[in-house]
């Protein structure tokens, strides 16, 4: 007993120290990020590089594997707290997955990788996908051997997708992503049928940077993003970054002849940054203080980035501020026509750009793509003309080359495989809480049209952000929802919306 | 032979493992005092902690022993480059330095100077000095233990001295600074005497921020701070830190009703940063990347700041250029009328604020206030009487309350005395640089006059910068003039200035 204490003491203070490396490395990342001057960024890749090694370092070291074993004895993990037996369970699927990979192939992969990112870059630029063939060929093998080394169950592909979203496999989503897909094809094409457009020209005036800082601040502010505990900057790309729940970051880029990407970034990015924000205090310095997965995390950013960031009740109760703060671009601009411009469905050939409704079938195509070259059924060099196949069966457009098809997103080039479907797994989360939500507190669409959003984060916080990592995904869904993943309640809410929208009958 | 290569090698790799902790927590302090939301600070202190811990840890462990004792052999030694001897004597100094204190003091200590901090804001802003006066009682007290533990040569403080300024002695000092107090009551009172004053109203008008940002960096780029290896920010207290070489940051703080506070403390910042900018690249990664002392480091802010940023000449080039910046607020004001105002003398209670010529005998105050401190020739109980005296003398005022006196200082409160001696050598190099430059290239201020501000970093560059911390701050002066330490140019070049500007005759 006495002996199991020590054990656990001397683990959380093990672990608390890693998660100290990792926040500091965050920090370090964030500022790369946000503006660290040029010419100092290599010695700093360099001090990451160190930090990060020691966190490796510790996460397979003998005393790792001694205290896994020692806290894993069946005795002894049936004692512990629930906080204790995540942090074991987290640690030791750490400890079991950085093990297995010779340390030698780990570092031959780690350099691919960043070869292939700047190849990427490159072969982006000039739109040549027979430049970055090479490395995506490699990448892939590497990848199966990896889930050579770490095993499988079902189909290769899960290996993958276990890194992303703990417990979800092909066997799970394969079906919900055949009915969401054919759904959303149909409904597509009745919203293409109806022939009505949105009028979305108010969006596309002059807006300076300033006055979009200071209303995207203010927003924030307003949807519960708590800036006593992060910031708000601007970068390349957005995103949001948690150092620790009294400190999570988000940055967007400003765009000066449009309203809604940076609106709509910041307001993604603060779904994100909200959920870190609520983690349960108890949990800093557990490696358990960040999202249960990306598809929870991106629940989050999409339910308040589209469900309420895109609702009517939204741009109702925002109406006089976004109005008094662009005064002279949104005369005449009704909050219906706002509603509508911000909703308006339109095929489009990338990804980041694409609506809500056909934003999921980027997603899928990329998935499938995906699971038949894990598999070999795809071979590299046939990726571009499949891409084209697939683009013109679910959006019945083509792309006019390789930087606006296969070559369009960074995760490849990076070793991402697994990680697109979590995007439309967030969708479908999203809807599902927001089903729940509204069993919960019925009449919460008023709340919102009162600017009353806390009762939502309240509500959130007490479903899925308090838990960090805690939980696995498919534990938090249940919990909240009384039921497990179903696609059912996105296909609804984006009939329901797209009908609204588009008067469809 | 290569034996001692390997272990050079393990050394270099061991002290840039050192060197990446460094710089990892002044990324971390940086992110701290310019914008890390307060919430997450608290934990933020722990992750710094840590860092700190394992570089504390690293210079005293058994291997850095015995690399020390390895490339310590006379017949190893002998046959190191430079680069390598230099971190060789830095690295056991501090192994010296930090294996001699016993850890249980060294924690007790650290304990105290962070609570004496805080005590120290919370006495000041009540003006309460006897509330403040146990902390630095038992500050002194261990100050003592440690100089017993150290050992010292000649007067006690010098140990503490050697912290901040290597090689510099009471002995040395007193002679300097005598001299030094001497001609500078005697100019103060002769321009008293004089009776003329300079119109500072001018600077005293409204400047609005975002104005005075822009001109700063327009300043700041002229002068020749690289913004591709650094960045200007705002702060509390300005400072300037570097990460690397590469990454050298300076912050100042704004007041709308004044236009020389942010500027001079952004050109003083800057001529720190210029300065480690400016170390050889080949010095990253072995902690020989930084300023060679704090003397030799003020030396350069103070050059930046008042050698230069207060001479005629430079008003001249800039003058179009601040007339543009701000043509309501000067119009009227001439070159002439610029350079006397932010070169007024006017004896004042804070160190801080205090201008050029009387800044130093704030600095001699403190100085001979700690030698009797330390030797206990004053007891804490008697200090703000004592500071009243020689306020009194020095300067011909006095405090009125202890928050203008004794208190008005951060310094005591951490333990840093040995500290404040390094301001007025800093001018005192400062002058004996620009005698240096000037015996180099006599026509030095007609290229200030003319905006060629890069002769003179060229210069500092081969004669101070490059070197960083491989050569003492006394062979860095030698080879830089020709001759030791010499405050006769200082006090020349404050005769001249003072005569220039006061029409003295």
């Amino acid at each position: 007993m006495e002996n199991h204490k020590n054990t656990e003491q001397a683990f959380r203070a093990y672990v608390k120290k890693m998660a100290d490396y990792k926040e500091a490395n965050a920090v370090l990342s964030w500022d790369l990020m946000t503006g660290a001057p040029p010419k100092g960024k290599e010695q700093r890749a360099e001090v990451i590089g160190m930090l990060a090694t020691e966190f490796f370092k510790m996460s397979i070291a003998p005393e790792m594997y001694e205290m896994l074993a020692r806290l894993g004895e069946e005795d002894t993990y049936t004692r512990l707290d629930p906080v204790m037996k995540a942090m074991v369970r987290e640690m030791r699927k750490e400890y079991e997955k950085n093990k297995s990979i010779p340390a030698a192939l780990f570092q031959e992969y780690t350099v691919l990788t960043s070869k292939a990112q700047i190849a990427w870059e490159e072969a982006k630029r000039t739109s040549d996908f027979a430049a970055f063939r090479p490395y995506l060929e490699k990448i892939i093998n590497y990848l199966n051997q990896f889930i050579d080394i770490w095993g499988y169950e079902g189909h290769r592909y899960n290996t993958l997708l276990d890194k992303y979203e703990p417990g979800i496999t092909v066997e799970i989503i394969d079906p919900l992503f055949a009915d969401l897909r054919k759904k959303s094809v149909s409904l597509l094409e009745r919203i293409q049928e109806r022939g009505k457009t949105s009028d979305t020209t108010y969006l596309k005036k002059r807006y300076p940077a300033s006055e979009q800082r200071k209303f995207n601040e203010f927003i924030l502010q307003k949807i519960g993003y708590d800036f006593l505990a992060g910031r708000l900057d601007e970068s390349t790309h957005p995103f949001s970054i948690g150092l620790n729940p009294g400190d999570v970051r988000v940055t967007t880029k400003i765009y000066e002849q449009d309203l809604q990407m940076a609106l709509f970034s910041s307001i993604h990015e603060a779904g994100h940054a909200i959920y870190e924000q609520n983690i349960a205090p108890e949990l800093v310095g557990t490696l358990l203080s960040e999202g249960a997965s990306m598809g929870i995390h991106e629940s989050q950013s999409r339910f308040w980035e589209n469900i309420i960031g895109r609702s009517e009740a939204f741009w109702s109760y925002f109406y006089p501020n976004v109005a008094a703060a662009f005064p002279e671009q949104l005369a005449g601009a009704s909050v219906q026509t706002l509603y509508r411009a911000v909703n308006q469905v339109q095929p489009s050939l990338i990804r980041i750009e694409a609506d809500e409704l056909t934003y999921n079938l980027h997603i899928m195509l990329r998935y499938e793509l995906e699971k038949s070259l894990i598999t070999g059924d795809l071979h590299v060099a046939d990726l571009p003309g499949a891409w084209a196949d697939k683009m013109d069966d679910y959006l019945g457009i083509t792309p006019f080359d390789d930087a606006s098809g296969a070559l369009q997103d960074v995760h490849w080039s990076g070793g991402d495989f697994g990680y697109f479907p979590t995007y439309s797994l967030g969708n479908i989360y999203a809807a599902q809480l927001e089903a729940a939500l509204t069993r919960d507190i019925p009449d919460y669409k008023e709340a919102v049209r009162r600017g009353e959003f806390d009762i939502i984060t309240h509500w959130m916080t007490q479903h899925v952000h308090r838990y960090g990592k805690m939980l696995e995904p498919a534990e938090i869904i249940r919990s909240a929802t009384g039921e497990g993943i179903n696609a059912d309640y996105l296909t609804t809410y984006l009939e329901n919306k797209y009908t609204d929208v588009y008067e469809l009958v």
